[in-house]
């Protein structure tokens, strides 16, 4: 007879206890486990390409012909077709990837390890806005930007790293968050810290002037540069609690354009999905509801760790972006605290006396109470390449969370 | 008869409109005006060296061995006693400086301008924390650090400037209040988006490679670093609305380590002053209220333009440095609304709905209902050269808005 109660303590410890620090950037093939020549890594839970959204396709259109593995989309298509290239989700190799969250041998990743359990976790460079592979554009523009990111960034951010020593992302994260942002829609704050901690290393050690100034350029005028990492640490809080028996704590949510999938601690190896709600929020001039994709991207795993949408009351600009008033910013924060397992020690909120995050999603709570957790979510356009149209709020299906708890009674003999 | 209202109006309007951009650096003799060999410029109201406090003597006897015109504490004291050197209020020079906000002649300044009016103004360079001249230390490592920093990197912020064109230093702020900065204790992400700004112009422009990381660790690591830029801009608003004819707009609310001086925009030519208080707060380890300096420094030109104290509502972390509950954050802005104008266009604070921070203290308002601004400061120690004891909250003395209003009625004759 399973002791529910001190699993969900246990799992919850390992997740606050867990410190991911930023080591380094090295090749997806080298460092992701079980990253195969023959393999692209998604965002989201499984997918087969029959059912795969635009973004999707369209990034892994991309990422083949990045590769060299295809000259055009339709070779491309044909390939992913008759099964020469598989497709696998990035959470069961470590990873995670915003949006199309597409990662292919060659990519260069950030490398992160939870220096206090000693599991590592990955994430690709992000791209910056507009029109990027991770929204599914593989326009000739985008392939040269990748290439550089692969070329010149990633190295130099790789060299910067081992001159400097890694990252501790959590305090990173914990600095932010007193900052405004919440560390999933909003990583303004993030982002300058990540080029500030970085920027002497990156001088020392690019030896080409021209090229320096592009890179701190790069990084400076993205909002969004930090975000990857902050994924990749959330990745590595969550996997360390993954995995405790009895537990009911979700260490996954995860979307891949089609379908929404969590997993839960005291049940590995198993997704529960049901299909992907579209965001509602502040929609960019010209767009609309009408032109959003479902949901998509494994950067919920913010949430699934204690922040972005979890952590919205100390990030009341972030209205301007998703929509509602600074007080709905306050309560969606609140209504989190009715069901996670406790209150995050690192992650503190100013505005509410510093108050520790809501932390630690419990199935139980959410099919017993009817509140599925909230997402800030960036939308994508569901045509391959538009890019994103806007901002919102999304929550997961409570049906996810009631399969997810018919499966522990079953597993548990409850 | 004039109209209080109307230039009161005026006023704030000019005030308001001003948009202060950071076009450059330079030499304190070559663009401050009025600004002589024999001349020092300090902060706060008219003061002579006799009732000066320590952290102003020593930051005195500081910049002329910085000067070269004494090689000793002695020589320097003897200078200044015989009258050989002048000192003024930076503030009669369209200049600020925090703490005792020594400007010497050969000092590089930032140099800022406001687009809209034309008028300029100008601050020294942030020597970062712990033993500097502006607590009046002058030991051999201030002075070695204040030439680095005239040598080096005063030179460097100018290339970069040069290269990569004028700063909206009021979009800076605008930003930085959105991402919990008031402007004046807590500038971290203001500090952030400085260096952001500057980075790749700084790497571009600096011949040496071990001058550039240097320099952007210097600018990185010090969380004050745009605090005096943000100083001059605040200076180049506020002197746009002094000497609007019949106007009750305090203009100016400055502290030397003795008196509190306050200017009202129609009684240009005038101080009002009073012995400054002592700050109340948080103090570091160590330190303790009979440590401290009475309330010294221009930094105060940060609540006259409308942040600051006056914003902390939207900068809740800040408690952590100067005491109390965001709740009380809250509070002190609150107040402010009574006894100011209007509410800033520029400034929003996300928390409060993103209403404008209250700006354009009134002197009648003040008298009125007894309320005095509230300021954030930091607290020295009160011997020369210890440096920083603590952070709290001082308020001016009543007395002064009173001797201001008797004059006020007296010279419009009312």
């Amino acid at each position: 007879m399973i002791d529910i109660d001190a699993a969900n303590a246990e799992a919850l410890k390992r997740l606050m206890d867990a410190r991911p620090m930023l080591t380094g950037v090295a090749r997806a093939v080298d460092v992701i486990p079980g990253m195969t020549q023959d393999l692209l890594l998604h965002a989201g839970p499984p997918i087969t390409w029959a059912r795969a959204s635009g973004p999707l396709r369209g990034a892994v259109i991309g990422a083949l012909i990045f590769e060299g593995k295809a000259q055009t989309e339709a070779e491309a298509v044909a390939l992913v077709e008759k099964g020469s290239i598989r497709l696998e989700p990035c959470h069961e190799h470590a990873a995670v990837g915003p949006m199309a969250g597409v990662i292919s041998p060659s990519m260069l990743v950030y490398v992160v390890e939870n220096v206090t359990h000693g599991n590592k976790a990955f994430s690709n460079l992000n791209e910056g806005y507009g029109k990027v592979l991770r929204y599914g554009a593989f326009s000739d523009d985008v392939l040269k930007r990748l290439r550089w990111m692969n070329r010149e960034l990633g190295p130099a951010l790789s060299a910067a790293l081992i001159r400097g020593g890694p990252l501790d992302l959590r305090a990173l994260m914990a600095e932010a968050l007193h900052m405004g942002d919440e560390g999933h829609n909003r990583n303004k704050a993030g982002s300058l810290l990540f080029l500030k901690a970085l920027a002497p290393h990156i001088a020392a050690s690019t030896a080409d002037p021209m090229l320096e100034v592009e890179i701190l350029k790069f990084i400076g005028d993205n909002a969004l540069s930090v975000l990857n990492p902050v994924m990749a640490a959330c990745k590595a809080m969550t996997d360390a609690a993954h995995g405790v028996a009895g537990s009911t704590l979700v260490t996954t949510m995860a979307r891949n354009g089609t379908d929404f999938g969590i997993r839960v601690s005291g049940l590995p190896g198993q997704w529960f999905m049901a299909p992907a709600q579209v965001p509602v929020g502040l929609f960019f001039s010209g767009f609309s509801q009408a032109d959003a994709n479902p949901d998509i991207g494994d950067s919920a795993i913010t949430e699934t760790a204690g922040i972005g949408g979890f952590a919205m009351a100390t990030a009341p600009a972030i209205v301007t972006f998703v929509g509602g008033t600074p007080k709905d910013a306050l309560n969606a924060t609140l209504e989190m605290y009715e069901i996670t397992l406790g209150e995050s020690k690192a992650f503190t909120m100013p505005a509410l006396d510093f108050r520790g995050t809501p932390t630690g999603v419990d199935i139980r709570k959410v099919v017993e109470l009817g509140i599925a957790p909230r997402i800030n979510t960036g939308i994508a356009h569901k045509n391959a390449g538009v890019g994103q149209v806007g901002a919102g709020l999304v929550r997961p299906p409570l049906e996810i969370f009631e399969q997810a708890l018919v499966a522990f009674a079953e597993k548990y003999e409850i």
